[in-house]
C-alpha cells in the first residue's frame, strides 16, 4: 500500500529544524523522482489546526499533561490520514517536521509522563506507520535556548516555550536515548555546526540511504 | 486518596439517561451524608468544552474515527482531573452521565475501532480511575432511536446522532457484553419500563449497594 519514503526531522527547540528544512527541501525536490511533500503538524489540516489552537493557547494554563499528550496524538492522527498517508500511497517522499519522537521526548520525558505510555497512545494514533528515516538535529540545551531567545524577540511566546532549562534537558536526553536505541532509523547530526554543514550532512545521509528515490 | 463514591450512568441514545438522572439526583442529594455532585463530560470544564466543540461540529465531516476517540479521551481526562477527582477526594458521591464505557461502546464497537484499543487510550486518560458502580439503562435500538426522533424535533442534529441503525445496534450489543463481563460493577436496568420504575430500581440499587454513603 505504502510505496513512498517517510522522513521526519526531529530535535530540541533551537536545533534549527526549520532553517535546515528550508535549505534541504528545494535540493531534494530537484532530484526526487516521484515527487516530494514538505509538511509539519498540524499541516494545514483544519481539524488538527483547531486542536493545536487549544494546545498552544497560553490561557489554557490548567491543561493537564495527559490531556495535552492526547491532543497531540489526535492532531497527529488527522494530519497523518489527510496528508502523510495519501502522499506515501502515491509513492512520494514525505519530509515531516516533528512526529512521534517529539511526543516521546516532550511529553514522555519533558513532562515526565513516561515514554512507554506515550508510545501506547501514539501507536493507537499511527496504527504502525513509522518514519523510514529520521534526521535528529542534536544541540545542547544551553545553545538551543539561547537561539530561541534571539529568534523570539517580538513574537508571542507559546505555552511550551515557557518551560524550564531542566525540561529542555530532559527532552534532549530522551532524543539521545531514542537515537541510541534505533541507530539505523535515526541519523544524528551535530546541529552546532554551521547551517551549510548540517544541510550537507543531512542531504548526503538521505540520498545515500535511499538512492532509488533520487 | 479517593474516599468518595464514583457512579456512572450509561446507555445507548434514547435510553433516557437525562430524565433518570434528573429524577434520581435530587432524591440521592437529600440523603447523601457527605455531599453529591452531578456531572457529565465536558462538565463545564473550559478545555473539555473546546474539545467537545471540535468533536460535535457537523462541519468536521473529515474527522477520522481514531482522531475522534483520542479527542474524547482528552476531554475525559481534563474533566476527570478538574471535576471528578477533587469531588471524590473530598469524600463526595459523583454521579456522572457517561464515562469510559461510552467510548468502548460508541468508538470501540459502533465505529469498529475495537474495544481493546479504546481501552488502552482510556487507561492512559484515567490512570486507573474506574467507576465503583455503573447504572446501565438498556433499551433496544428501535425504541431508542424512536425516542430520539421525537425529542430531536426543532434542534440541530449533531454528528453522532446521524449514524445508522446498525451503528446503534453495535453500541447496544457492546454495552450488553460489558454488563455481562462486569456484573458486579454494572447494574443493568430495563429502560423500556416507565420512568418512575426505572428511577425506583436505580435508587434502590445504589442505596442498598452503598449504605455507608446514605
Amino acid at each position: 500500500m505504502v510505496n513512498g519514503l517517510f522522513i521526519t526531522i526531529e530535535g530540541p527547540d533551537g536545533a534549527g529544524k526549520t532553517s535546515v528544512i528550508n535549505e534541504l527541501y528545494p535540493r531534494l525536490q530537484l532530484i526526487a523522482k516521484r515527487g516530494i511533500v514538505k509538511t509539519r503538524e498540524p499541516g494545514g489540516v483544519k481539524i488538527s489546526e483547531k486542536i493545536r489552537q487549544i494546545i498552544l493557547d497560553p490561557q489554557n494554563e490548567e491543561m493537564d499533561e495527559r490531556t495535552e499528550a492526547l491532543l497531540y496524538a489526535a492532531a497527529r492522527r488527522q494530519h497523518l490520514v489527510q496528508v502523510i498517508l495519501p502522499a506515501l500511497s502515491a509513492g512520494k517522499i514525505v519530509i515531516c517536521d516533528r512526529f512521534v519522537d517529539s511526543s516521546l521526548a516532550y511529553q514522555g520525558a519533558g513532562r515526565r509522563i513516561g515514554m512507554p505510555d506515550i508510545r501506547k497512545i501514539n501507536e493507537f494514533a499511527t496504527e504502525g506507520t513509522k518514519p523510514d528515516f529520521t534526521l535528529y538535529l542534536d544541540v545542547d540545551s544551553d545553545t538551543g535556548l539561547k537561539r530561541i531567545e534571539n529568534a523570539r524577540s517580538g513574537r508571542q511566546v507559546d505555552r511550551l516555550e515557557t518551560e524550564s532549562l531542566e525540561f529542555h534537558q530532559r527532552v534532549r536526553h530522551a532524543y539521545l536515548k531514542l537515537a541510541e536505541e534505533e541507530p539505523i532509523r535515526i541519523h544524528k547530526v551535530d546541529a552546532r555546526m554551521s547551517l551549510t554543514d548540517v544541510v550537507e550532512e543531512s542531504f548526503t545521509a538521505i540520498t545515500e540511504s535511499y538512492p532509488q528515490f533520487f
